[in-house]
């Protein structure tokens, strides 16, 4: 992966495929002097989709920053393209929201201090107030909002007042055990992060940790996805892992489980952070 | 793991947990002269039911094989045990049931033949054709029998005379197409041991590479377990996975899962022959 | 595994592989109303030296706690055992050393607040200062004690004085990047355990990511072991790997790594403090 | 992966890194109708090289493969690459040296059968006589030629003319129990793929396993890589491992090895075979 240190752009694409793209796409980079730093690309065979994503180095790049996308305007509607660009300058805004476990939590704060990812954690959100504590030892702004039936209208709406001020465009469901409403994710349309703690499809819904346990197979999951309307249902991220036994109680499900969650959050927090991910349909391109 | 070349006994037991089996099942064998040489217990808390394997050398064991269950009786009486015998020197007599795919039939008789296990594989029955050109060059006897829906229940006649006459004991569905009816499968009650090409208890039923592939999981399964009235619900013997990608066609998939699939099948039969496994209710008790 | 509120005693034995052993120990906890909660046995069959490790609950066992070593003596003497007992309800008093990098001790101390360990974390002992501010956010007494080549025999006086006063019975090398000396190493044997960076025996000494970059491996790993007086050549109590590509700098092999050195390192130290480890020679029974 | 019914062209080259390769490659296969269905490149930080691999659909390429070498000489020459052109309509011709173990041979032909690599494989050279009856299952010619000290030369020279008479490009050590001279080897450069039964570079040499054990590892592995003048030590291309306890024997490491073996071995190939390899120095960048 690129030196984090030199300035680049980011562009991410998705069009009908046809020939002559990696071409222009390359070609447009190199005429006004950027170094292509990767280039990655996949076809869908289902849908003849095509999906690229190219990184460049901006140092000798003729074209200043704010007026590349307008450049590239026209080669985008060559092409009926769905695509963005995005710079590596550029930091994101990070919301965490959280219930009663920490593991996550301090997963995420204590690899973005050690410059693992590159986030701006604007704050940390609880239905509980019991993480208080912890975003209080790194100085991070806490707002305990609870959740109950009859308020979650309410809540949620001061929940995206809080969004917004505070500009985040990336929202981290880091344990967090509430539902979030339709119209509280349609704000944020694959910005919003979950770890659901099974190897998805399997054990959807709640204590799926009980459900492994009862079905007594050998190996658990963990699962990271785009939060969508439907649960548990949106497009996969990344996965993980690990082998159990007959010796195992629930209790060392969830244990084990810790570790799981906090990978594979950790990996699709840092992909989508990167920039390296191309949701489509339910399903994800991930160019890692 | 004990040397394959002495005389062992294996005994294999469950009953309602409580203080002095262990003591009282190793006084036993020791008073008789017999040296312990694999030992392995587990107590399942939501039932309390305790499970046991011990495994002893019988060169110097003063009862002769023939009447260690007799002398064994009063203890396994006393504790209301489910208990059986196992001796290293019986060899399982094995049919294994094929349908179109060769790899699990490959994989199956060669690590026979390498020692890895140690079945007499007395035939194979196809519902095609096909496999007959593998099983000719082993010299092990196949038998086509092609099932419809009208002459199903025959064909399981028949099947099930052949199983009769081999002595088959343990019978081994190297992905057979084909569902078992109910009353087949009362027959050879944790005797059949199935591969699933998913990840159970995602993807059960027909084509699990197609619904993975739909669904966009980064990780793909296989799953061994005994076969009982409920499809792919059967007690889970072992599991194991691959990581994929995006990149990955419906066409790869089933090329990545067929190392899965032997790999995880071979694991299960051999615990199976090596009297590893103690099913109880819908799970496994695997002492590996 | 067992349940952790009940008071257990663990009896850790190795001796000359003979007949009986297993009987004549669960016989023993037997009679005095041990349950007995988990019991397993090895014999190597180079050395014929056979171990167990056995536990039981003590709730009704009617020998007190105090009096079980010198009940349990005549049988150890009778067969030449190396053994000790062990209580569940005795904490491991636990020092941490460490130099410059954060995320061991980080994974350390907070694994034990989750009560995944149940340590007793006496003290942190750094070369560097720079762990002082972890250690005081968890309220951990920190001693920084520079080491240099003219200092280092004085400071391993002053090393071992604290280790003394605070009665400490395990230390962990969280990634201490300072070799001990022989003489350190003989006050604490088989009570020092270390991670090191690299798949052991691939890659010892330093820099071992600069190493495998070099090298070009496929796969990374981490290890950790009991030190003893030969560098990274120690029993070896856990092992785990990473894929990796030639798209990895070294920067991302230290990143990746990080997470297999949290992860060897608490499972080292998950199995030392519940006693599962059995050293003999240069290797270790793990009864896990 | 690219379908295997298409006819493809793939471009493989290294340069030292500079800005408008990938634009220039691509424009030349665009502007002659090429439809690129793969891209990928990487730049090494040390050596600043760039490598590239490029797959296209020639369906309507309009220069004949004949004369697409020569239409890209240019390019070539501008920036100084290393390079070849390959077609995926040419079938490799391979020749398996093996000695007493079957295991990586089975799986060799049982894949290519199976139409997982797609290699013509013309023959098996043998320094035993065991395995002929396997290669006179599957119709290829067997040359069993005994090695020893004193017949070593004048044997490599006949097996260099069996090599050459069948125009062999690609040679696969399947557990050849012999060292191959470096003059045998200078003729089939990054041509000659080994399989070695450790985790490299960890137990280098002979009876890795023996050395394992020793060792007392948690993890064995296996590596396959391309055969250079220094035992071992040649580009690694994969590497795949298996968790090993205390209880696993010798002869067990040995089984548990089969499986590593034949995955990697049969990873390695092909990925050779499917031209996704590019050695430089003593490491291999891996296009998979």
């Amino acid at each position: 992966m690129a030196d984090s240190d030199t300035q680049r752009a980011i562009l991410l694409l998705s069009c009908p495929d046809t020939r002559g793209i990696v071409a222009e796409v390359s070609y447009f980079i190199t005429t006004y002097n950027g170094n292509i730093l990767d280039s990655q690309q996949h076809s869908d065979p289902d849908t003849r989709t095509f999906f690229m994503r190219v990184e460049w180095d901006l140092a000798e790049f003729t074209i200043p920053a704010g007026k590349i996308a307008s450049a590239f305007e026209p080669i985008a509607e060559k092409y009926a393209m769905d695509w963005r660009i995005e710079f590596s300058s550029r930091q994101h805004r990070m919301a965490i929201f959280v219930s009663q476990y920490d593991h996550c939590l301090y997963d995420l704060i204590l690899r973005n201090r050690e410059g693992e990812t590159h986030a701006d954690i604007r704050c940390v959100i609880g239905n509980h107030g019991k993480m208080q504590e912890i975003a209080d030892i790194f100085d991070i702004p806490f707002y305990h909002m609870k959740v109950t039936k009859s308020n979650k209208a309410e809540v949620e709406k001061q929940q995206l007042d809080i969004l917004e001020k505070e500009q985040i465009d990336v929202i981290v469901l880091a344990r967090y055990m509430q539902i979030l409403s339709d119209d509280f994710v349609s704000h944020y349309p694959n910005q919003i992060i979950n770890i659901h703690h099974s190897f998805l499809p399997a054990f959807i819904g709640a204590k799926p940790y009980h459900q492994a346990y009862q079905r007594g197979v050998k190996i658990i999951g963990a699962t990271s996805h785009y939060v969508t309307a439907d649960l548990d249902e949106g497009p996969i991220i990344a996965q993980d892992v690990a082998r159990i036994s007959h010796r195992d109680s629930v209790k060392n499900l969830v244990a084990r489980g810790r570790d799981l969650e906090k990978l594979v959050l950790t990996r699709a927090v840092k992909l989508h952070l990167e920039h390296r991910i191309l949701p489509y349909g339910n399903k994800t391109v991930v160019f890692d």
